[in-house]
């Protein structure tokens, strides 16, 4: 039987919202949000979306209309009662009252600040500068819509029982790698998906395929609102644009230099246990463990996001092994380009040696590869990044030269200052 | 927005019904129930369940309870308003008012007689015995219903995203077969699995999938709710129950020998064109057309239903010849356990040469090999026949020794009377 109110009021709608929560964001954004409204509610920050698949026009293939009013909507929304209650109740890796009353209370009254929005050869310059608590923000759902708005203009062309059929491969995909992992009773992993996803739905699908398929192996996702509904775990540590930003506002060689483990320092003053999590490739990795201060070695563990995974874990045990820690009781977190081999390649490598987990991304959420033809529906990397602070530009090195960024003369110094030569460029998958 | 209304209606069955309509059946079943009607209504008739594939112990994979609760729902049926306006008011293959009124009349005032139900041997003993006209109608409804409380009885084992998987699989796996027909731009094709449908929304599903993929290489669904419900055409003509019925009631060998014959000269005062389809193989094919009076050679076209099906097509082709008509005016309809490869084998080989359409059974309306553990969604060979006449029992031959049926001694008689030697043994593909 039709309801006929409910057909009547979704006509209503004058578009189909991608973001309708602001919660619709990865964890650790609110993490990191509260750590800057306290630490840092002056600097100023602009966050620009950079494409680095240029062979993807988006500018052709989304209307400019369609995206201004998804980022409209997003402007428009505000934290629902029932989102501050979860985030304010909630008990988080086993703590509660994560949130402090003064941030909550900021981010009730926030509403999301203007973007720009411009196109240029073939793809869309969008831009959110302001207070960096506030745009820092934009990161996640400005992402989300781009892929999203790029979903529907691929499927816009197909019939119903095609993308019938399209969702029927893609879900039978999902699920043969869940399958695969479920024969790793020890496997620990957790949806890192959101930024990329094909769409809301999907994601949230994957994330309920992962609860059946995986049981207590999965270990919840980065995405809040999904967490909240699905009533599981939110996920998450932190990112490089702490360390980029607080970098960018340093005044020397040696306070820039001291700026990763100042971000740091600040963090474990306000959490412990499982949000210490160190992500020490920024500026190169075994630069930034040879002169960590030995209060880091005390931390949970490492996430590893760039570079080869198996060297990266295995400098972060010998790191442990020379401060005097047991590397059995750190956690080795990877986050980077992750599907089901490597998972698996990694697990059995890794377990037992570390405790190991997987934050598992982009093929996760959006792995409709070869689903149609030309492959318009392939994931790609899109990013949404932190350029500039107070005016300067950030630099962003990490262990992988394809995923450096910032202006050549500052990456340079960069390289200087943080003793990094030459790297071993790896394909971004996604 | 839950509907809770519905909801709560929902609750109120007691059953979920699997037949839901008595026109949730085979369209030539209701020709042929007219055609009864009008010349034997007298005739009692015993139909009988039988489960060729013997491993599958039905008994003990389906409740008794459960089977009588769906047997007897049928019973509660009748022939509805807007069911009976469509068989009135129809057009069918071209032809208006194909339903006489007074058969309509019948029809409408028709429940389905008493069934018996016993288990023997893992397996369930059911039969239907009365008038003709009114047994025959039990066929696809009984079928059907055994057929979806065995998909029902392994499906319940399966988790809710396993379950959607699985039809993922089933629908990706069904979509690729359509992929590989569409390519044939002359092909015609329809659905006649209805008998053998995994469930009835399974069978709707894939008559909407061959809408869309095929377009007007699909030429209709032998099931009539459907044909009824998606505005499609009905297809069918008739069966192998007209003359092993006819041929039981013979009194000598001369009359015997004549039944088959009999049968379509009854046919033929009742209908013209594309319904004056000859099915040849009851008792053996080659002796069936030797014999043939010269008017059958007139008639549209021949439905291959057993042996080798290029075989049979050439023995028509050549018998057509010999009476002097031109294969290219003439149908052939293959319906024997086809699917995709045996399709375009057949097609190529006989598209220009005669009008080639298919009948596509089982291997549309439930392929879900191989989709389970154990493989327990496998269709198999479950068939309900006529197997007594006015106490007398009846023979099947076919042109495949794996489908015969009857007793020992009748059916030596039978094949002495036919001319029937040696065959060549088939598997029995479903």
């Amino acid at each position: 039987m039709v309801d006929i109110a409910t057909r009547v009021y979704n006509h209503k709608w004058k578009i189909d919202p991608i973001i309708r929560s602001l919660i619709d964001t990865d964890f650790y954004k609110l993490l990191m949000c509260q750590s800057i409204f306290r630490n840092r509610p002056d600097t100023v920050v602009r966050f620009k979306l950079i494409n680095r698949s240029s062979d993807i026009r988006l500018a052709e293939l989304i209307d400019e209309g369609e995206l201004r009013e998804q980022l409209d909507h997003v402007r428009g929304l505000s934290l629902s009662r029932g989102e501050s209650t979860w985030m304010r109740g909630n008990t988080f890796y086993g703590k509660r009252q994560m949130f402090r009353p003064d941030f909550m209370a900021f981010l009730e009254g926030l509403r999301l600040p203007a973007y720009q929005l411009e196109k240029r050869d073939g793809q869309y310059e969008l831009t959110f500068e302001g207070k960096w608590a506030e745009v820092m923000l934009w990161e996640i759902p400005a992402l989300a819509i781009l892929m999203e708005l790029r979903s529907r203009a691929v499927l816009e062309t197909l019939g119903r029982f095609e993308l019938q059929v399209l969702y029927a491969r893609a879900m039978t995909r999902l699920w043969e790698k869940i399958e695969a992992l479920r024969k790793f009773p020890d496997l620990r992993i957790a949806d890192f998906g959101t930024r990329r996803r094909h769409s809301f739905l999907w994601q949230d699908w994957a994330v309920q395929a992962m609860i059946e398929g995986l049981g207590e192996r999965f270990t919840g996702t980065s995405n809040c609102l999904i967490a909240m509904r699905r009533d599981i775990e939110a996920i998450g540590t932190n990112a490089h644009e702490l360390p980029m930003v607080y970098a960018a506002l340093a005044e020397t060689d040696a306070e820039l230099h001291r700026a990763p483990y100042e971000v740091l320092a600040d963090w474990q003053e306000e959490h412990d246990g499982m949000l210490r999590m160190i992500l020490p490739d920024t500026y190169g990795t075994d630069n930034f463990l040879e002169h960590a201060p030995d209060w880091l070695a005390g931390w949970t563990g490492i996430r590893i996001d760039s570079g080869d995974p198996a060297e990266g874990a295995e400098a972060a045990i010998r790191w442990w092994r020379e401060r005097g820690e047991d590397p059995r009781d750190k956690l080795v977190i990877f986050s980077d380009g992750l599907d089901v081999e490597k998972i698996i390649e990694l697990h059995r490598r890794f377990h037992g040696r570390v405790k190991v987990s997987f934050g598992w991304g982009t093929l996760l959420t959006n792995d409709f590869r070869g689903l149609v033809p030309g492959d318009g529906l392939a994931p790609f990397s899109l990013v949404c990044k932190a350029v500039a602070a107070n005016g300067r530009p950030t630099v962003k090195l990490s262990d992988n030269p394809a995923k450096a960024m910032g202006p050549g003369d500052e990456v340079e110094r960069y390289k200087r200052v943080f003793g990094v030569g030459e790297q071993i460029r790896q394909e971004v998958v996604v």
